[in-house]
């Protein structure tokens, strides 16, 4: 068996990505992807056994970038204040990014859920978890007062829940990145010891 | 001409709006509207030239009920941080209440907002001037203690929109009823005199 290229996986990855979001999940073939790498399909199937096991290995991509971001923010030496916006920041540009990728991305997210139901639950719980992190640190350090945290942690993803539209639904609103800073800074205020 | 008869128009917009969201603004003909009544079609007709009219009195009537539903909180004798809950409620129930009464509800806020471009806007400026008007009697009476008005009332608008989605979207999530209150409970709170 050819061994496999793990740049060539990477470059696979990307072409689908883009012709996915671009064209939609029913109208790409494993052909068509084949050939934006410049690859033979025989090759890509060496790879991915089908179109299925291409949008998994996609969103394990998207979860990994979400780690690497994740980890870069919170070793970083910024304060927990600074670290909570940039963090959001962050995921606000990332889901963005994705949402305006192409015309059928919407389309791209439900066949993606389809096939892992539990996706949406399981990344919102990595937000919470993230959050609950950088919280504790303020906490810790001295920069945040919170009584009741895990109360203030389901008001405050509430409250910016707005500014996060579910990737699945074609687009009706676009929230600003400039309201989103607002809310979170009204919190951090809120939060900070005085 | 004969008379018309407000009772029968009420009757008209009641079926028209049963039969709007459950089969759709394109499937219903003035004929089944008519039928659903018991009147003629040349009735129906004195009253509404056409379905586009039937759009426009469906959606003054939502916005008289607002209306009505608004007077009687405002000018009832509960306190300021009750008044703010029971009106954002019963706002939560109405729009719950028709993205839920029928298969076809999203179809037809699109057709309303085809025609009326500026409702969503409009209702927006609604719903914030009635919350202030909250606020400014809460601060009055000594219920509310907020530095920055305008900037509460900006970020407590956007913390509640995730419970707001909007009625031209078919359904993705429901939220919850319960975690608005959390929400609104844990603003009032942080308003809170103490």
């Amino acid at each position: 068996m050819q061994r496999l290229d793990e740049a060539k996986k990477e470059a696979i990855l990307q072409a689908a990505r883009q012709r996915l979001s671009q064209y939609g999940v029913r109208k790409t073939t494993m052909s068509e992807i084949a050939q934006d790498v410049g690859i033979a399909v025989g090759t890509l199937y060496l790879y991915f056994k089908n179109k299925n096991e291409i949008l998994i290995a996609v969103t394990k991509a998207y979860s990994h970038q979400h780690l690497i971001d994740t980890e870069k923010i919170l070793h970083s030496s910024m304060s927990a204040p600074q670290k909570l916006k940039s963090y959001l920041v962050n995921r606000f540009r990332a889901v963005r990014e994705y949402r305006l990728g192409g015309s059928h991305s919407a389309e791209l997210a439900r066949s993606v859920i389809r096939l892992k139901p539990e996706l949406p639950q399981e990344q919102g719980k990595v937000v919470k978890n993230n959050v609950l992190i950088i919280l504790k640190e303020g906490i810790k350090t001295g920069s945040f007062q919170i009584n009741n945290l895990e109360q203030d942690l389901e008001v405050f993803l509430f409250s910016i829940g707005y500014f996060f539209p579910m990737p699945t639904t074609e687009r009706y609103y676009e929230p600003e990145e400039e309201k989103l800073c607002i809310v979170i800074d009204w919190f951090i205020q809120k939060w900070s010891v005085e």
